[in-house]
């Protein structure tokens, strides 16, 4: 099976392109899906398209409404969401994505420096794996899709 | 992925001929289903294939039921739903949909003149979002699907 | 077990009052639910408690929204679900309910005049049962709920 | 019926006690709750009852997986979830909180200062109302459970 | 907790009333539901109540719909169905109520002569209890909600 | 879309090959799925493959168990569910198939004589086309996947 | 709210006595639920009731079935689920209500000696808390459901 | 359609191949998966991944989180769910899976040895086959997934 990875979160570094390619690198039957990553297109897209509004209240409404369509469809169609929080903005979407997704009963990878940990301990509770680094969540994945774990499954294969 | 695409309501104008065209125009991966919109046949059908009926009340029924084989399995596995409200008929099918898709979860795209919004308040509260015109629905189409918005995305792209 | 009966729809008419009413002269074990009836106070709610609106779009939404919370909890509580159509106005909203209804599974029972049964051949097929007036929808009560049927099951008991 | 309402997010103003005061001010069917509010319990719950950690973030663990027991059970049996954002603090697990009920279908009110409102928007967006102060979620409450609107329904009565 | 029980299948002989009687006569803690069991009545009642039909089919439909929602909401609460197979008729309702339940993962006990085992086989392999007598059901109920067994739990309580 | 049909109940006659045929002539794009209809092999599978039972009642209940993971994982992804009753045998196996299928929402074609039809009333109330013939199940197939109706879809596109 | 708690397991040792009386000493608002503890009974039930069999697997078969009625309709109905694992036996019905407990998302307690710890890795991995006494459980319990932490919330009451 | 088989339980034997190989030879239109059979990579991939951890517990609970990724994900994506019990170890893992299947309503079989039946009789009546050799689990996947039973449909073919 292919597996769906769903890369919620921080759109302001370049998280995303480093586990595309290390899961590129190491082969993986995977495919990712994210929100809309260009930041001025997400905040406008909805007044751009279906109007435009006096108040900045409905403007937002209408892009983050626009917004969730494709977010909402691509996480509840995600076989595992991977859930980043920068050092930047308070990312309350990241965070209620991760809700999202624990009530759906999807595996959680969680992503963020070690130094917010207590800030996102009912996050970090939530998920089955908390990660430091965007390699780490390749390795998570080479594990989970393949069944590789370096060091191990590498010298078994050899030793047979 | 491909997205699936349920195209509800009214079938006396060429909103969704425009939509379909649209969507092949912006090279959108989108496969679009809707109900059978020959009008005659979706009134006459299950007496048709079933057996004539004395009672006007009882082949709406047949035809009615057979209907929904079709457009209740399709709809059921759509990941949007576009609901249109035209000006002619009072449509309650098309509102009746939109019901259908609220209580599943799955996201609404609401198309109807401005002149009915008071009428579809309650139905524009449960969409995602509110379309004046099939070229908005494209629009939003393009956006959610592809990630594209004119004067945004590419623009970012000539700059990269 | 306490039936719950959610009366959905047209609210310009004593059709509730009667059901209520018939309901209570049958001594049934239900209890009824319904959106609030006060057609100013259902419209300017949202604006009326959470701020005003310039744009009629918004303060319709508003109000709807609030409305929603009320609406969407009662109807999915239900065991059964009433729907009325009326003459005046296009009532999508009761189609939207009954949409709504059809797919949660929940038992709806539509009142309608029966000139309205072409345009409402969707919804009828969709019903279990389909009445004409509200006296038809409080004996329908009592044999659902009660197991009682005027004629039949009186007869049964004398005979007993 | 009686009300659930789950009271959740920030626990270091009395915006709690202000609802719930207000409600019963106003004889509203509901019965409120919400996680445990005592800051340092909450923190130390785990570790306290099934052992210390020496590392910060099992410490953590423990105690965030214990409080989640209550939260999720609470939260999954409530009709309406207010989530509040106060001023201080990340408070990604009132964000979190808001994403749990948004999969759930569960109506949400949120609460937070007006300044928050472009970080917030994906919140607001799956919201079904969006209040300032904690009277107006009473006010919100009082309308969608008992169908009162100060200024109308008490006309309204009045009048009849 | 008050266990629910549904009755469902054949109304030509005494089962229900001998469980009913078996379980009051045990103390056990549980409320039994079942359809309409007046043959008439339930026969009747869609056009006694919504208009006469001059074609059997619809005289049929019309009653087994409304049938449907008592026997549905019914079934659907139920805690445990049992469903007895009789004699006479062919019965295909309590077997299309045992896959009904099958579908909702309802604890299904049947009750039917030995000599239908082979016809049944398949509701009998959907089922957690196969009986032959009334008297055996309601051995089943006491086991189940009040842990009590003639022969070990009576002699363990006075062992002790 | 391919749609997937389950081909329930009776195996004495060919109905199931004209189904089949019918749709294949009239080029639907449709895949069908049925129990296994080889009789003694489908009575004897369980002993045959997981060792004999000396009592009939668990020859029967193994074999029972290991069609129910043929049977019920086919008829869950169905998207249409054809039940045949035919004139022999109580077919109390194609009733249970009708209730599960009901239980899921799925759609039901029911295909029966017009003689059983008082019998199979609650059946025939939770079908969406209740048919008497293989060739109207085609007919009802056509129109439902293809939206074609002899002598409306075929002169439309003639007048095209 | 009160609060179902299900004690599933173990039924050597007084673990459930302990909890209970802990738990009605603390005054907590729960009520406890269980399987038959009576471990003959809970063997010979099935045959007991349903008739004997000469084949030992289906003695046990009868019996499991039994038990299965009222375990599942327990555990399905619980808030919490308590697992004890004891020194004796394979007790892999007590993973087995594990799993079921982890596929419907309730929360789970497990209670187990240390030394079982990385055997029961994958379950202490699903729960929520593990615990080495009935104590722990009893004090999880005070907390989650009535949100007293000794030495923090009785302080925190003393200072008001 | 394309049959998808979870083999979960019991890695120090070669019964996983025995089935592969034999479903191979049969033709068989399936697809295996299964939890990471490296016995250390399956205890490490936790702390190897995402960090050393100096207590135990958290080394196998890093672990078995990562792994329930992997397991839980090709769990519910299964049609059928084979659970294997060896005669070393507990595995309460294994019964942990029997029990996340029969939650979700997938079907089971169940492989051990038939000394392990009492111990294992709620798991057995969990399942729809019991089987005591992976050859057996293949005659159970051929006549599911083929509906082919040597000595029947062989003889029937034959015949025609």
């Amino acid at each position: 099976m292919t597996w769906s990875i769903y890369l919620s979160g921080e759109i302001h570094s370049d998280w995303r392109e480093r586990i595309v390619a290390g899961a590129e690198a190491a082969g993986l039957d995977v495919e990712f899906s994210a929100p809309v990553t260009h930041h001025e297109a997400s905040d406008d897209c909805g007044a751009a398209i279906l109007g435009a509004e006096a108040d900045k209240v409905w403007h937002d409404r209408k892009g983050a409404q626009l917004n969730a369509i494709r977010t909402r469809t691509l996480l509840e169609q995600a076989d595992i969401v991977v859930v980043r929080f920068g050092d930047k903005y308070r990312q309350w979407n990241a965070a209620f994505d991760a809700g999202y997704a624990a009530a759906l009963g999807t595996p959680i990878i969680v992503l963020h420096p070690p130094e917010h940990g207590h800030a996102l301990k009912e996050v970090d509770a939530a998920a089955l794996a908390v990660a430091e680094t965007p390699e780490q969540v390749v390795a998570c994945l080479a594990y989970v899709v393949a069944g590789t774990l370096p060091g191990y499954t590498d010298r078994a294969r050899a030793a047979e």
